[in-house]
């Protein structure tokens, strides 16, 4: 089927981390040999990617001169332009070394703050030599195991001041950054602030520039909360305030496993893929994900290309469910309110009206909602059986 | 210890659902009897309690006319003025009756919408006679088993078309009501919308009037979804938003509970009472909990007391942490950040100063930072060892 | 295609208590009349079903005279015959009654204890006289909220000196009953005592007559606890002790949700019925699960029917993944361990062969397991791609 | 209070690998320098230990020649005579190892499974030398990802396959050993064969030696799938099979944390404490711990001592439990049966007895069962408030 190869205007992008995972985990050394960025692009390339991500990590080493910095940009851009790949996103590794072992932009030493803070701007500074316009920050160690350590809402003003401070660092450079927080609930630290997407949304509206910061969701990291993806995704859009988004998948509410996208949670990112494609979201369809561990380094690509594969299904079969006379059919009876006053304007007249209205409240709890039909018609859209 | 008898100072208070629950649940029929309101009312002031808080239909049934209506407001307030007890929060029951099987604010059918309206608008002229200052939304059956029938962005826009209106309707009547958004991740539904306290709080930030409408967080609520709800709290004290809270106790990500607060979760909840006292919240100290379903009646008043002796006894933990020597020298150690540079005002000369910072990454990560022993004193004295 | 078409050879049994649930639940009233449990008979009859099973008050009232129970025993014998319906499963409901309110066979009461037993017997007269020969046992009631009050040893042995008891009424009468166990990890009691299908496999190692005794798995039950139902259903398999099995579905570890069969967790049921299928497992493929609170009577039926069609579209993929060329020669790829030596017998023989064969680790560390595209074959199979 | 004071009679073992744990994590460096085994064993027996524990290579490196693991043991047993130490547990590293990527006892390469076989055996020696008397078998590695590579009935068979060989291998060479099996539910696979310890008690049932092997439950293994530890380990201890136990903590359903013992579930961990000391259980208290990935050196003997400390705490508050006249008497009055017929001998008299035995199932319903005092005084216990 044609319509399942990817192609570069699906917008598909994985970051370096991820098709360079090595197998590491926390009981096991790595299982499989580094790749290299410039191996990345053009593998992504042949398979019908949009672009790759990075932290600055996943390029250049910590300790990496400005020479070194600039030879190996360079030569990254060369590759980039060779396979006519993009950057859509940029963002800083804040968790890797030891420095951050107590968090970065929350970090009780303010001194971890500012060369935190360093760290970002240097890293959005290359972000936007390589295209970025959109600038994911996920606090990994923005957390606690002792709660006695630390009191949280210092945390929030700290975790604040740095988003500030950088929005005006994006401006005042002219990179036109978009910012998307990325929430995670757990792993590596005992709790991490800001859990959900919910909460993203809810510390946004307290910064000084809400206009320039969104959200970054990711399927694995809601799950691990036990949230229904689905609706998490739907509250960002609603709003606004989807910016980014990281695909993969999940075996339920333990830890993280970043695994191929639509190998698990086969219902509810089917209704995923439906609300961006009917959305209008017109941003990346990011990757974060990583091959089994078992897997040799063949099996990266095969694994790549899965993650493209099943956004396409599920999104061929978004187009079905659509196109459904039955599915349209019990939506219209199901949506069907008769005649039923209007709410606004706001006024006594209207809330008059309605609070002496007459209701009869068994006939409107007797109407017939065919959910179980509609949903079996789903599964068999899902099954290739209809 | 006198410091653990409860005052009405204290701002104690139970719903009448609460003491008043008769042991029901999904497998099994009701254990207790019932207690009528106004016998609450008077063992709940005898125990050292504020007030208590109601559903619309914990005091009168569903169908009544306005004449029991009048006569039941009637009764209820004479007993609250006997005891000397309040009313500081009010809310509606938009859940038990059939007609909210597929939700209320958020029903397909804009006619139960339409009846969900009507029904909070004279639950809130109730609450509002009875000196009501807080109005709680828990949306129990805002939800969804079968995504296949609901846009969930449709669903979020319905809800906001309510709560905008039921804001003009509380202005309009010079009810003076702050509104207090109640999160639950699933259950009585498969999932519920909006279902932690920050997505609550980024929901809020896109309302008409957002300055009147805060949170009401659960304890178990958040515990459904794994959170830390001290962690929780923090957010919504830090935004300016908690309005309410419900106290209670859980083990664990499973069906809600409702248990005698502190019974439980003791550490994390000496950090939320820590909190809430520090912090200048003074509304109510709320618990929505109930006995064991074993427990006669007996029992629910020993239940009653020892959800306020274990916030009593937290409070006074509180106080000793705040004055332990070694804890407060561990802290003044961990948070001395020694000479680092200032991060406003935002502009070029700072970000500058910063970007080019000489900073020795390896000699920060080797500062101590002895949490494990912070912790260890905590114990110690949760435990009375110390 | 008429291979999805049930028919009564595939033993496709419904509780009475599922197809006639009336949606009540925690936070809301029944939304559903009850349906007989002739009518039951007949509608599933006509569906395909191959029998109902039931507890004893799904048919008797708890309080039913003898002359009550005779002729209603007896009408529904008749409805049976005239249907063509077995019932090959019958147990007890042991929770439901205030008196179980703390526990049936756990109960601190003896006299609990005591009336438990006494219930069991008579419904196990009734359930032989149906031509019952499995007996469940779910002990929804048998556990804690409150640990202090009860040894969960104790517990344990009063747990075991029934089923022991029972084990004998059944061989005295000459019942030849299979008693299948069910665990379920918390609701409607905090904890439930033995929570997972594992630990009731544990348990009945301890019993009299542990050869008459096995389990009956719950999908939603196990995937409370977060476990993989799929290895949870081989394990008793390969034990020979799968005596009876409970289908249903539930989205993740929350609240128990009786969910049609193969309406959310897709990939994992498919290689259950795989299982089922390939093991010979010959038992009946029970449904415990119920439909959504919101749907009619009408949608009762729709969902049975897609309990029994999801099952039969699974076992037609499981057929397609075993003839599938491509997966087969990855399976043999993959179980290829060339010449290595034989483990038996046990002595010091081959002790010392193993113990000093030369191994070159890194070789066999290095073995591709090309597990992705395994993987993605299933999906493409699930998804009717393939 | 000289009780809280650790001594070698109270049997507290570390593993070598929890204090020697270094802080790296998925996301993250080590943020501590190894240890060395015989400095462990002398800071450990400084403070009050009984002894270590290890797996094969936290002592020897996987390459070690014989002569380098002949002076390595021998140096170590030095130590251990030095400083009055044991090692009363042994265990193998069947997980770091890419050899081991898709299981040791259950990869699907046969030779993998030798390798395995014959890393165990050369390990066991080591223990046996060292004076082990308890083999532990932790399969980290057993499960999978990919459920479509591997059918769990032909794991349990290899996985029971090596444990038979391994106990006679015991035998046959005069070791002694009493095998203890620990489960984990997931991470770092996707899901772990034998997730909980009621699976393992299920799976020792169905091996050729099952007096030989019993199981090594760990407290957040268990809480990974939400179980009540004390409960867990109240049916190992019922069924004689509680071999060897893993003490730490964790904070509910998530990632292994492996926290301080006591650190976090106090309420269960009391019960569990009380039920060890209780039970007449003898074998080590082992912690299976490690400090917070914050902490420097120093902190992990703070670490260290908090772990034995807590046990001594509840241990102590245990007694107190037993010693309330208050409790006792509750307990009393709970578990008063009045007069209730006996249950055996299992014969037709009993049965009949019972079956017609008359009961008054409303009388029996309102006893009062005052659980929510006796829970209170359990809190005010643990907080020292009584």
């Amino acid at each position: 089927m044609n319509e399942l190869q990817p192609k570069p205007e699906h917008k598909f992008t994985f970051g370096l981390w991820t098709v360079g995972n090595r197998g590491r985990d926390p009981f096991g050394e790595a299982t499989r040999p580094s790749v290299s960025p410039t191996t990345i692009v053009e593998r992504l390339s042949k398979l019908g990617a949009y672009g790759v991500n990075l932290h600055d990590n996943d390029l250049l080493p910590i300790d990496a001169t400005p020479a070194e910095r600039d030879r190996i940009v360079s030569d990254f851009k060369q590759a980039l332009d060779d396979h006519g790949m993009k950057v859509p996103m940029a963002t800083t590794n804040l968790f890797y070394d030891p420095v951050f072992k107590d968090g970065a932009f929350t970090s009780n030493d303010r001194r971890v703050r500012v060369y935190a803070l360093q760290k970002t701007m240097r890293s959005m500074d290359i972000g936007a030599e390589l295209g970025a316009h959109i600038y994911v920050f996920w606090g990994g160690r923005e957390g606690a195991e002792c709660d006695a350590a630390k009191d949280p809402r210092e945390a929030l003003k700290w975790y604040r001041e740095c988003l500030n401070f950088l929005c005006e660092y994006s401006t005042t450079n002219g990179y036109d950054y978009m910012f998307a927080l990325e929430a995670k609930p757990n792993e590596p630290r005992g709790d991490i602030y800001l859990p959900t997407t919910g909460a993203m949304l809810g510390f946004i509206a307290t910064l000084d520039h809400p206009e320039m910061v969104g959200v970054n969701p990711e399927v694995g990291h809601e799950q691990m909360a036990g949230l229904n993806f689905y609706h998490v995704v739907a509250q960002a859009i609603e709003a606004g305030k989807l910016f980014h988004i990281d695909l993969n998948d999940q075996k339920g509410t333990r830890f993280d496993q970043d695994l191929r996208f639509g190998s698990e949670s086969i219902k509810n990112l089917f209704f995923l893929v439906k609300l961006l494609e009917e959305s209008g979201y017109d941003g990346p369809r990011h990757f974060d994900a990583h091959a089994y561990r078992s897997e040799s380094e063949e099996g990266v690509w095969e694994f790549a290309a899965g993650c493209m594969r099943n956004y396409l299904i599920l999104k061929h079969k978004a187009r079905q469910f659509e196109q459904d006379q039955e599915v349209q059919s019990l939506l219209a009876e199901i949506k069907d309110s008769k005649n039923s006053p209007a709410l606004q304007p706001y006024n006594r007249t209207t809330f008059d009206s309605i609070k002496t209205l007459p209701i009869d409240r068994t006939e409107l709890a007797s109407k017939r909602l065919p959910y179980e039909r509609l949903d079996q018609l789903t599964i068999d859209i899902l099954l290739g059986i209809r």
